[in-house]
């Protein structure tokens, strides 16, 4: 019953596989090795462009350095409010940038919606909040587990473009949104508008690999040093690249982030077949946000399932490519035992 | 042939092993594991002290992380002209601190004196130079392959202490300089006062994975933050932690540094006993520094031998671990072969 | 009517009289003179005090200079929510440190409670928030007027100090605030707790300067290098040490904010006397919050009064030492005539 | 005999006069008041530019502003090694750029060549320094008293031009660079290229400002949040606009520069007349580099005489519109005195 994060996995035996074939003979350091350059072509291919890319340990890492590459020491970042880059990475989009805010709207689901956009890019006072807004920055698959359409990521692009925004996009589970859209890694990046895209890999199955990809070449003159200054250019990056070989040979990625997408709809339905749980959110990649009575998410817990809480008894369920039938399962099974032990208990009081 | 760095190697096959082994089950993320728990252990056991640890992916990212504890914005940080921390790490001091200045002192071989750091600091102007000396950073092995003894970093100490800077070692080759002097990681650290050390693994075996050690606690309260607002923070940090595991037993860390120190000794000997090859610095730890004719140097490298060229025929060779007798043996074939090769076409030269 | 901010009046003559008196002679520049000298001597005898000192030449400058003599570049600055550091400033107290964040904690009437701040600093989750809580700012006068008692000032300080915080206060309005309170400076600074001082002088009189007082000469160390670091260092800063002279001689520093205050309580007074406008808080220094008609404050806009609007109907009414009894009195006449000249519209109306 | 530094002087009588005839009224803060409307009109006119300002109370603030619209947080600075940005701002453009590195090219009496320059960036290896050239910044009158021609100013610009480099110029001394080549201020700047040019005041008789000029109007678009951000932009601007008002009016900038140039010739000639003394560099504004024995040195000190030593008997004079003849005539009859002193002392030495 882990169900914690996609953080938690363990290295998908294919990515790992390719790491022990990575180690042999001598191999220059700093990304001037074969398979760094065996890499950023299949990303050429498979993103249908002519890309450059860097390839970084964390997410944080990934979303700080290419968020640098759009927004000045003065700059706004527009993402929705409660966004990873805002309240999970300890200011790094900051620090790389040299200052600039990140501004959160509020956006329901997960989601922005390109009228909020609008109306907030249109109410900003540069004046009052000593800053220009210089980059709208989407997560997808969102926080919530919800994803974008094609069509919901345009019509953001066109009121960021508008007001001379560049777009960024953090794909720390990218995968899991082309999987459940069923679109091209393309039509979901450059071919919508998105200029910069952190693309995630850690989380579906990788040791610790995300690549930033720049669809406009540009953009990546200082890229090298601001990753170096930061201290990601790894010496041996030959480990990484395999990393990425790995992840993206025969769909490997998206076949993947498919399999814990079908988990979490596998887990929403049966939980909601309970008839006692609100799943809360729009399931449509590995997120489940249920709300139970607070007894029964503790007594899910006493049984050793892992999770995070939200308060009020919502808890986010995260699955992976390893969450298994038989443990979702378990904790539906575990539901139905603690939640009819809750109600006997309520029953019980007087 | 291959002398261009020791960051080109393989992983060790035990440390490869490790983290395949570290592949099972599922674990907290973000170093709340077995495995980092453990390598923090077995790191307290080795150096005898109680001290606290961060693992991170890169030595710029240590040993910025690490002087960032150290230093205020407005500080400077002290080392030999020349470190690593100067002119290879890309202002990473500086970013990660918020703006200490790094400030060179001219040494010989590689290391600073303790006299010409007490007249550095005895001569600095903070007025003129708008900051105040807060750190000595010491490369222990050095950028020139040299080592110093206890008794010189005992010396360096006791200034840097009476001026009230803070301590720190670059480390990226910390087991060389143990294997090399024959003392215990303790003696050459906390005991002779060093307050921070980072604590290379890369260059000696590892995937990508280094330690910032803290010998005073105190100095670990904003440890977690600098190194998560830089992107520093794996995820699966028990990949990073296995690996230091397997470094650690059975004193791998020190037989892989001191079979690199072997090679360097042999291959000194060698290019010595050709009679034409001069021996720039002591060789103490997995360095040769030496000069060619530079027609001697073009043929070396036409003939497929890698290496640094530091100009006017000078060139650094750096073993490793992998360094075979054979690729020795080829190489000072080779120089002998060219060197002979040259006197002839100079001698033929009218 | 002109009641937009007291940074909007003249310089008072003798301030004016003083920057002239020092226009003679050949002057060291950079602090090196007589009047800075005596500038300082003079602050300690009114603070009572062995103190250090730094001119600047804004509020905002004081502020950020002051807060990165105590934040870290991850630490968290706590202040009352809608605080002037935290809106006001273009994220300097965050500039200057290198990093800090500023956390705002609700507070009423524009103060904080202390136990507000006890139950916002055990309720601090250093993880989740990516920092840790290193200075308490305090504004006083506060940005509504109000005014801390020595007491609450107190119980604020100890409970800062018992998490380990370092106190600023914001001063921008001190002399207003000791003016109300008839203590003394030293009582309501560094006797109470507090650690650095920005004392205001521009909006109670001066042309432009701001003293950053050190209660604790230990954090002076870095003081100058990094005011230098933000341009705020100037050459010839005998004519800001002049405007601190005339400023503190004879009390004329309280006499002024003595004479706002009483301006803004007659304003007060009679806006209450008209039975139609609600003063929404305590009018403790030289602001007036007061609430009309919609209406009412845009006839008073078109009669050209001067003030800012909060919304809803309410204004900001700021009085200074150059306030008159003749424009309170018009002002308040104009509001009555609004009002009724409302009411008749409203009485018009259908 | 004050020749210590031009920033050492009075306000000029008429810049005084204006600040004391600006100081009626109530004046809305931050710039929206009619003088720094009517200083910009002022400035548009003498520049014959559609040009942005900003004003600023330091000259390190004025470059460090103006650089950090031009450089991104990981380019670098080019300059004159010695240059003011380089050795006596603190590292202040740097910071308000977020990081960027100022890289000195040596350059003879204080003035970089276009080959020299072309030579520099040629060789500059973005990899090895990890940062790319991204402005060029001159002092315009240089730091050693030279002027660059307008024609050497263009050959510099072509160079930068070319390696796409924005053009900044430190005009601390600009005035007295327009005064001794008699050119406008037009030709000086925008004419030939210089895309921001930081004009200064306050050496040559203003209390504190300095205006930065952006000639390029896109490059605004973040100048007032940097500065706010810096705590640079003071409320009561009037002040500053007025200075600036007083300043250009009927050519009173270009009077007082022309005045301490020729004070500084006749300096230069009356010393060199001696026929004892040793002018190193060419006098060409108002700065006189001249060569004593040691012990001349010494006896100026004595009697009273302002100035820096820069070693080996080196001093460096500065005039202003305050030198008078007098005070010439006596520091050359010192000299004199010193020198012939100094003969006979060391006749009478054995």
């Amino acid at each position: 019953m882990r169900f914690a994060s996609d953080n938690a996995t363990r290295i998908h035996p294919k990515i790992l596989e390719a790491i022990t074939e990575a180690n042999h003979g001598y191999s220059l350091p700093y990304g001037a090795d074969a398979a760094t350059a065996e890499a950023k072509r299949m990303l050429c291919e498979v993103f249908e462009a002519d890309l450059e890319v860097a390839f970084v340990p964390t997410g944080t890492a990934a979303n700080s350095l290419a968020l640098s590459l759009l927004a000045s020491p003065v700059s706004a970042i527009v993402c929705r409010s409660g966004a990873h880059i805002e309240i999970n990475e300890a200011g790094g989009a900051s620090f790389y940038s040299g200052g600039a805010r990140v501004v959160g709207i509020p956006g329901d689901d997960g989601r922005l919606s390109s009228h909020e956009l609008a109306w907030a890019l249109s109410d900003f006072d540069p004046v009052r909040q000593f800053s220009r807004p210089a980059v709208l920055s989407l997560t997808q698959a969102t926080e919530l587990g919800t994803v974008y359409t094609v069509e919901q990521v345009a019509a953001l692009v066109e009121v960021a473009k508008h007001h001379k925004l560049g777009v960024h996009m953090d794909g720390a589970r990218f995968a899991n949104a082309v999987a459940s859209l069923g679109c091209t890694p393309a039509e979901m990046s450059w071919k919508v508008g998105v200029d910069v895209l952190s693309l995630g890999a850690t989380k579906n199955g990788a040791l610790a690999v995300e690549a930033v990809l720049l669809f406009d070449r540009r953009l990546a003159a200082d890229m090298c040093h601001r990753a170096k200054r930061g201290g990601l250019v790894l010496s041996k990056q030959r480990f990484l690249a395999a990393q990425f070989l790995a992840y993206l040979r025969d769909g490997l990625w998206i076949n993947l982030a498919a399999t814990a997408n079908s988990r979490a709809q596998e887990l929403a339905r049966a939980l909601a077949a309970t008839g006692r749980t609100e799943i809360v959110h729009a399931v449509e990649s590995n997120h489940v946000f249920a709300r139970f009575p607070e007894a029964v998410v503790d007594a899910l817990e006493k049984r050793g399932a892992l999770f995070y809480r939200r308060g009020g008894g919502l808890v986010r369920l995260v699955t992976s490519f390893e969450t298994t039938a038989a443990e979702i399962e378990q904790f539906v099974a575990e539901v139905a035992a603690a939640d009819s032990g809750n109600s006997i208990d309520h029953g019980a009081a007087p």
